[in-house]
């Protein structure tokens, strides 16, 4: 029943009224879950608070350049350290699993302060800070370093930047709003490294990831009509290069950005001997619902499900599937 | 002699005190040449003046979308219909023969009123609006369209925005400055659709693409201090994907961007039988000055050049020079 204005006040007062804060966000973190968890670490900073950051998974080399990120802490790192937090700020995660073993780091009567963007958040905190409008968390954080009258010091700056800029897909989603075209000119007043920052976090690629490509594309296949593309990645393309799960970032988009087609999906076999199918889609294709009806789940444009048959089942089933759905008939 | 205030004036009594224009850019045009061109040609709609709107090539279907596209005439259609043209206004050139064939058009008296922004431009205009600080020419546009009080609607704006939008390389190069992104929050206000134009202008590939960028990093090599990535094009890899020069954009990035690259190459054999060779460098090397010294051309992190030895000459030489290049021996 409360007003978004008392809700602002109460996560001002979480801050301001309290000395000690576990920093968290989800794991296997993109650019805003890291981002959003060093901005929030400046601003408690900035307050002269004392906190402690966290994150179960550790930061993926592409975001190793921000400033502070030699501060993020693994659990065991916090556990050996640190008696249980009794307060704590979660940035960017849709529920309390998200935060992975984090969680343990936490007092039976810990309050929680939940800031996200995601419209499925379940509203676990204490106070709730979610604003589904807001194209990142680090969106979110823009608007309360004002309200508490932070700086928007370079460093922290840079963070905001990073999450306004990897949630946006590099300011190419539907979510770039003129609101964050204005706040990244802001952000980059405060000297922000535009250029260096897209480069490290969108451009650069491993020599395992580009091997990964090659064998994606290799494997390309369109339906008669061109309007669904996909692309298989078995078990030895992993082992045959060393890729990891967190170099398959992006590789699905390939498929979706072909002229003509509309869905694009990336199936992979995972270590465990089932299939991860990831969709993409480009206007026609609510592939949300559709990874739903395999029991997955994600966004219109962009969502994913596992399944447990062998690899030719699952891709007739799902290309049967889409094609229904591109035919109108359902998702 | 005379001040930037003047220049600006002679631009607005140039189109204000005159009635017909031709609208010209340069030839293989980019996405700041189409967009400032249909951006000017809608000021001029707005003005109330008649134009035509010329380009010696093709608009490439990536920019078909755009509004007013469909205008943008060969020279051969102008030529049949128009007597020779007294006024032409240049976007996004250079120099005169950037302008290819459409220079024709004119008639031996004609005024030019040259805008652009590139460093480069050797102020062939009889009126030259050239600032060499803006990302693109369609920044400028964007300054010359409040001057004469045209209104930013949708039309007018999507095509400034798809200026900004490619000149930056989706704002990711270092021209992305704080104004850029306040000009782009105020197109989108407008009714810009960034995710669309994104979609169309940075993301779409053609399947020849798709197929010329599998056999580019089938190739992909580095050096042995892994500092150096390059890639070849063979002529048969364009015969037998039967992709043409223009998809060739941003494949050599490819070869920049994997992790330890200071300078990505790629190598391509013409129909001549010479051999192109574009670079990128992240931050050590000038590849403008590696360019030159080849007897091309380009800035300090985008540069090519065109040999004709052979190709197993041309690496080793290019190569020579670069490893020269980044142990600090000259470019």
């Amino acid at each position: 029943m409360s007003k978004a204005s008392d809700v602002w006040e109460q996560a001002d007062r979480f801050v301001l009224d309290n000395d000690e804060f576990l920093v968290v966000s989800h794991l296997h973190p993109d650019g805003d879950a890291i981002g959003s968890t060093l901005a929030v670490g400046f601003i408690l900073k900035a307050l002269g608070k004392r906190y402690v950051m966290v994150n179960e998974s550790p930061v993926p080399q592409k975001f190793r350049f921000l400033p502070g990120v030699e501060d993020i802490l693994s659990p065991e790192e916090v556990q050996a350290r640190e008696k249980p937090f009794r307060r704590a700020i979660a940035v960017d995660a849709a529920d309390a699993d998200r935060m992975g073993i984090t969680w343990n780091l936490l007092g039976s009567d810990a309050d929680i302060l939940n800031i996200d963007h995601h419209p499925t958040n379940d509203r676990f905190g204490t106070v709730n800070v979610i604003d589904s409008d807001a194209a990142a968390t680090a969106e979110i954080l823009c608007l309360w370093a004002d309200r508490l009258q932070v700086t928007w010091d370079r460093d922290l700056a840079s963070c905001l930047y990073t999450g306004l800029l990897t949630d946006t897909g590099g300011f190419r989603y539907s979510n770039t709003t003129p609101k964050v075209m204005a706040l990244a000119s802001r952000l980059l007043r405060c000297g922000v490294d535009a250029s260096g920052i897209a480069d490290r976090a969108l451009e650069t690629m491993t020599r395992e990831q580009i091997a990964l490509v090659r064998r994606a594309l290799d494997s390309l296949s369109f339906s008669e009509d061109g309007r669904i593309g996909w692309m298989w990645l078995k078990r030895e393309d992993f082992q045959e290069t060393g890729a990891d799960e967190e170099e398959l970032d992006g590789i699905v988009n390939y498929a979706r950005n072909v002229v003509g087609v509309d869905v694009g999906i990336l199936f992979r076999e995972t270590e465990e001997g089932t299939v991860k199918a990831s969709f993409r889609s480009r206007e026609m294709v609510d592939v949300g619902k559709l990874a739903q009806s395999f029991g997955g789940g994600g966004h219109a444009r962009a969502a994913g499900c596992s399944l447990s048959e062998s690899g030719e089942k699952v891709e007739r089933a799902v290309l049967e599937q889409v094609t229904r759905a591109l035919q109108g008939g359902g998702s």
